[in-house]
């Protein structure tokens, strides 16, 4: 038995999630995969959990849903870069929310258990979009590993399912829709014939948009995807900049009628090739053509030819599959 | 470098498609995965090409082509079975067209390369269809691992996508369009308002349907899949004689038109928790509604959510892709 020690940084919506189900599937994967995965550390923006033999989870759940973490027994005033470096781990989990023009508190935290010799996983778009090559010849250099699946398809393995099992494809071009929340908008565009602001305010009103939507609305988050996913599997070596961007916001109902009497729909594309976020019309019976907040992610190659996945692109629970996906990979090898 | 003997069983669509990716793609492989691939001996009905110091393919391929593989400065009259036993090689490549009733001539050349302690690669649904348990025991017992990305969806790497990527889900159920032959026919019926025996003749003529399509068209094929997914991906333990059967005879234009007019297409289904291979119908808007020849598989799961993986279920050289998966799969661990 292998035990593996991880330090959770941010303890919002993804952490919690991620706790919760390492929680269910732990003894699942000491059985089924030999490791005891023991969380000696969770960070939170006034402090942390710090625990070298392990954290109560349960606990700290509770207490987090609460909002009373610092009741906890472990708590400390530490905070997360100081934790990275005093506290004996093997992975980071970097699962703060990351602002686009700097990358923080994210990109410090990453760039800080690199250099600590700790392999890193993350959710966390934001650094990676920035400071992609960096932070890679950083790993490479300290013989760790930096892997983020779920910043990318929230619980669609995209890319490790070309790393792990499509391995042998060279990538011609990535299509997808990446952006859950502008999906549901066109898709009630589509099927309810409402105008914009209509269909996103329902959004908002059932949580699935945010109160200030613009990065989903604007297609920057659909841009920052598609950076990570040109420069992890196309080794394109692009930066956010590099993309040209147009939202959903010009959007008619009167076009979306339009396309749908030709036999399209509108979907939110982003283009790795053109390096491009837009509005494209796509075949009705096209496999992106995908309703609600679905994702869809098009790999075209060379041997397989085209391989769609289509799935959640967001959600607590969901984006765990992923991060698993990394943590368990990480330890494989 | 590593260095990995392989010996290939069948030199038919499948088997060329592989060495024709080989010898695109070696030098890449030697590069980023320090693997020297050499395929040590070909094996046909009536003799193999043998060479244990590695096989010049490209003289085989043009050979093949031309039907004179006996040419061949390697060919010697030894058969398959004597070639798993006599020569030194890593692993198996079993790619025979398989009889679903014997599971012949593949099931005897699996059984003996996992005698003789070599892993196994087949694209060949019947042996796994029939005897599914009994060969992963031999395999277990000998060390060695028995991989079939190839047998279920073509190109569609679903059960490495599981292994690899989604190992932490629980699946609750797999459904899927597991039959190119069949999509395509009932997505002419539904496009072109075709009678079955129609858009069958036009498949016929395209190259898509063979001479005799009743595997396909009955539901057979999707029913060799499916025992072959519920058995690797949820641990069913079950046999082909399990699965209850109905084919797309009895779909009627009529039928595919009363559907559309309530916004629904016929597809045949595969569902792994029913056991059961029947025509359904499925949502205009519902990714598994797919078109042309496309595959689509649905996984069901607990964390993850629903996760469909969209691409060609066959094809010569896209085939090859599912079979490197597994093949650099093997040699990673």
């Amino acid at each position: 038995m292998k035990t593996a020690k991880l330090i959770i940084i941010g303890f919002g919506v993804i952490g919690k999630g991620f706790v919760r189900v390492l929680i269910m599937k732990h003894n699942e994967i000491l059985k089924n995969h030999d490791i005891d995965l023991k969380v000696v550390a969770i960070c939170e923006i006034d402090g942390s959990l710090v625990n070298e033999k392990g954290i109560d989870l349960e606990s700290a759940l509770k207490l987090a849903e609460k909002e009373e973490l610092k009741k906890h027994n472990d708590w400390r005033s530490i905070k997360g870069l100081e934790v990275i470096e005093e506290i004996d781990a093997d992975i980071v989990l970097e699962l703060t929310p990351g602002n686009i023009k700097s990358g923080e508190p994210g990109l410090s935290h990453i760039i800080c258990a690199l250099k600590n010799g700790r392999h890193v996983v993350t959710s966390n778009k934001a650094p990676l979009a920035l400071r992609f090559s960096q932070l890679h010849k950083l790993a490479e250099k300290r013989g760790v590993k930096l892997r983020y699946e779920a910043s990318v398809g929230g619980a669609i393995p995209i890319i490790n399912l070309y790393r792990n099992n499509m391995q042998i494809n060279k990538i011609h071009s990535i299509y997808g829709i990446l952006n859950g929340t502008s999906n549901f908008i066109l898709t009630k565009m589509f099927e309810e014939d409402l105008a914009l602001d209509i269909a996103l305010k329902e959004a908002q009103e059932i949580g699935i948009a945010e109160k200030d939507p613009s990065y989903d609305i604007n297609g920057i988050d659909t841009g920052v995807k598609l950076v990570i996913l040109a420069n992890s599997l196309m080794d394109k070596k692009i930066s956010f900049r590099d993309v040209k961007i147009t939202g959903i916001k010009e959007v008619t109902p009167e076009s979306v009628e339009l396309a749908k009497n030709h036999g399209f729909v509108i979907k939110l594309i982003g283009d790795v090739n053109k390096l491009e976020v837009s509005p494209r019309l796509v075949p009705l019976d096209h496999p992106l053509n995908v309703s609600g907040t679905l994702n869809a992610i098009m790999l075209d190659t060379d041997i397989a030819g085209s391989i769609i996945l289509v799935g959640h692109g967001a959600g607590k629970i969901e984006t765990a599959s992923s991060l698993f996906s990394d943590v368990l990979d990480i330890l494989r090898s």
